[in-house]
């Protein structure tokens, strides 16, 4: 059975609750040396620690048992699916509770206490049970190592009798080894020269910049490489914020049928795409609608490369790109084509009131400044975000891949803590429809309760309009009830000197807000509820949608 | 592969969304042949449909893929927990785009559409993927039978390209069978002799009532047992609204240490416990208190009987109960002694003008009425709710066993609107703790947004008090933020019309409020924050909390 271990032994005896909350925060998760930030809820908590890993690099959860556990497996399945680090936490019944078969609370009434533990193992990528001090300093250890190098949910397992047990203290003068393996030198120096090979011979390379090279951290790799080469960038979706959009290099986003025709052009013109950390879901690709030919790709992974129809299992990109970037002849590469970027207001004005989506996201790129944390909304927002050009250094935000509604309220109050964590005073800007708002609501309490400086847009179109788009333009089940939204922060308990309202109607109610001086330099809550028309929605969403209802629904 | 139904050989073709929500209707799940209700998040669309199985008999949740279904997965673990017929629908990607692993939003990105459904396996008592048009009308008739004779949730898979396929219509003209298969004759005759030959021997036999005895629809059989027998009835916290509390009959509640001291007097000296339906969970026993002997108790169960060590497998208690009451000889049986149940109002009065828990619950039994449903949150209201004696035919809806803080606010909309789907003009009257109500505050929308007829009591304590009472009486992490609670109508849309709000401080404020008739008389939703102290707590939950957190917490 367990092995004891006797305090006697240990040179600095920790407590396994001192152990495990030093490592978090040496490896950078805060809120003042562990702050308890207590989400209303555990998929709001969830959704947090997404949005709080998405800024500060990693973040952690702490669910009970069963109930807490369970209420956070969407959120958590989200940070698995999009490849975010998350610290899952389960506090559990003791190991003698569990040994007696006891029918406590938060059971199945059927003596198996590690039920939820197994729902959790597909959406992790380590699971470690604590249940003998002997072992778990070297488990968390190996947890946080894997949930860094994996960029994946880990989960951690401690029963109640464990958390006073010691541990040996000593370790902890030792950071947790977070260095991800090294690639084999001879196999990256091959793929290096392969891909080279083909850099040097194209005539017009772009390089596509995608979820991965954000969540594997290549960024700096990738900055390396642009800034000598001055090869032509374009983002997906996903990979929106990872370069500076106020570059002359930078060509826009690309999302496949999706995208503007200048820069579908430019890409599938390409001789030779470099596409760094890939993510080819359907709404990330307006619906699998890349015209781009596998024979003009290299694929660069965090588990692997691919040129053209080359597979190099095990080399990751980091090593690769790195050397990609010092060893290319700047001299051999062929000039690109580029065209302008810009927020195109002037071009997607009309003469209504009516505030459109197509002209509120260009005009939105002209209120945003440098630094800005910008969340949006699975939903109308994340697809009107491909028409706003970033100033440099804003953080875009989005869960296009998982698609969980309601996530961006609870990513932008872990966002927003993130910053704060990090020293950073940034403005974090939720955009999020009224739909999506409802199931999440209450997370704005947790930003008012810890004073946030959050400016919420809430996109008010009376109901799901991107359901509308999939399917059932008028069905009663993409209908919600009509909230009296700007009532919502002071319901939550705010004064009047922690939050302020407003709603929009109108261009020039927005215009006037979004100059506004006072309203920019917030450091508050500020809840802005804007009007848009019903069925109105971004270009590219109703392109996606029209495409990806054909694939769901799909009969040959 | 799939065999393909040619529709030209069904006599009355039906789509499988026809026959599905056809056969939901027959076994009773309506809102109006199936009317949209649209709850704002799925959580709290499991727990609506907990509460509405609760008072229907069955209940259905219809949720997407992936993210919709993972939100939902601890209210169906929680319906699972608790037995509770629950149909949960999740709607899937078309089996085309699965059998091409299509990386489509909600899943993980590994091409494993599955893994979800796997999640959901050890929370549903049967899993039908609807995969095959030719045997989906049987499972789907399969999977609701065993829904309602085990009294757990199943778990149907529809991919999109399946909804509109057709099946045969002619099954739909004979109801599903939902006949609990009888014990064998024999075997049952046995037991029944058995524990007729012990009632008759005992000196002062009672029926104890627990929850598994109104799961699994027993309590006509009890009923007739107690009519004839008039045997003292006790129930237990999960059994409190299974018994008339106006009968003679009637004990009181038993809940081992937690139990008032004559009732624990009687049930504990008795030398004969017909325990029915028993589910001695922590919480149900005040920590596994119960000083009764299994040499003196007979058990009845959905699956099997226990005279005092004699286990009887497969022997299921409905039959059993209904030959007991047929064949026993009242001439036989002993007198018991009874105690007088009463609302022990006068006795908790006091000075001040503060509401103090012990004061609040009795006084409460005096405002109920016949027909009211009570839904008792987890916290001081499922503790309390042990010193308010319920009048005739009031329905006690707890979730005691998986405890899971917020649910009741979903349950009570379910509540609610499965009492008007029945045609019953009833209350139902939710009481929840202020932490508890802020995990699902946004249930209050679907209360509005359908007009239903409930009355929230909110107690404002100020934070988690069963958590302190539990561990940790001043840490932060059981601190809340004050909300401010009225609002909250209002800021969900409700119009004055729609819903009023009261603050209640003073006892004397409680009192004009309980006994004003429009209040009693409401139809639409009437909200009620009642302040009680911080720290205060029922008897029950003190004497429960401090067993149990030496349970959770024992190292030995």
């Amino acid at each position: 059975m367990a092995m004891d271990i006797r305090t006697s032994n240990l040179t600095t005896p920790v407590t396994v609750a001192e152990y495990l909350f030093t490592r978090l925060h040496q490896i950078g998760i805060r809120s003042a040396k562990l702050k308890w930030v207590g989400s209303v809820n555990e998929l709001n908590a969830a959704y947090a620690a997404d949005g709080y890993a998405r800024i500060k690099g990693i973040g952690a959860l702490i669910t009970t048992f069963g109930i807490g556990e369970l209420s956070a497996l969407n959120g958590v399945a989200g940070a698995y699916s999009e490849h975010i680090p998350l610290v899952h936490i389960v506090g559990c019944p003791s190991t003698i509770s569990q040994r007696n078969g006891m029918l406590l609370h938060h059971t199945l009434g059927n003596g198996d206490f590690h039920v939820f533990t197994n729902m959790s193992a597909s959406i992790s990528c380590e699971q470690a049970k604590l249940l003998n001090p002997a072992e778990i300093a070297s488990q968390i250890d190996h947890a946080l190592k894997e949930c860094w190098v994996k960029s994946r949910p880990v989960y951690l397992w401690l029963p109640t009798d464990m958390v006073e047990k010691k541990v040996e203290g000593e370790r902890l003068k030792t950071p947790v080894d977070l260095v991800e393996p090294k690639n084999d030198p001879e196999r990256e120096d091959y793929v290096v020269d392969v891909v080279l090979k083909y850099l040097h011979a194209a005539k017009n390379p772009i390089i596509l910049v995608d979820a991965c090279a954000i969540r594997h951290r290549v960024l700096g790799e990738v900055q390396d490489l642009i800034d000598k080469t001055e090869i032509p960038v374009f983002v997906t979706p996903m990979g929106k914020g990872a370069f500076n959009e106020s570059s002359p290099n930078y060509g826009g986003v690309y999302a496949g049928s999706g995208s503007h025709p200048d820069v579908a052009a430019l890409v599938e013109g390409s001789d030779l795409v470099l596409s760094i950390g890939s993510l080819k879901s359907d709404f990330n690709t307006s619906g699998f609608s890349y015209r781009t030919s596998q024979l003009n790709t290299i694929d660069f992974h965090s588990t692997h490369c691919q040129v053209r129809y080359s597979e190099y299992p095990g080399v990751k990109m980091r090593g690769v790109l790195r050397k990609i970037a010092d060893r290319v002849d700047v001299l051999k590469l062929s000039k690109s084509p580029m065209a302008k970027v810009e927020n195109q207001v002037a071009q997607n004005m009309d003469d209504s009131k009516t505030i459109t989506q197509a002209w509120f996201w260009p005009r939105l790129g002209e209120y945003l400044r440098e630094g800005d944390i910008v969340v949006t909304e699975t939903g109308t927002p994340n697809f009107g975000i491909w028409e706003t050009k970033f100033p440099p250094g804003v953080t875009g935000v989005t869960q296009v891949f998982w698609g969980s509604i309601g996530w961006a309220v609870g990513a932008a109050q872990g966002a927003a803590l993130g910053a704060r964590d990090a020293a950073q005073d940034k403005r974090t800007i939720l955009f999020v429809g009224d739909g999506s708002f409802q199931l999440t609501a209450q997370e704005v309490s947790t930003m008012i309760r810890h004073g946030l400086r959050v400016t919420v847009f809430l996109i008010n179109n009376d109901g799901f309009t991107i359901e509308r788009w999939i399917h059932g333009m008028d069905e009663a089940y993409n209908d919600i009830s009509m909230w009296n939204y700007t009532a919502i922060p002071a319901a939550f308990g705010a004064s009047e000197k922690q939050a302020s309202s407003f709603v929009i109607k109108t261009k020039e109610e927005l215009e006037k807000l979004l100059t506004d001086k006072t309203f920019n330099e917030a450091k508050g809550l500020q809840f802005v509820e804007v009007f848009m028309p019903r069925e109105d929605a971004p270009r590219g969403l109703k392109i996606t949608t029209e495409i990806s209802a054909r694939n769901i629904a799909r009969t040959e």
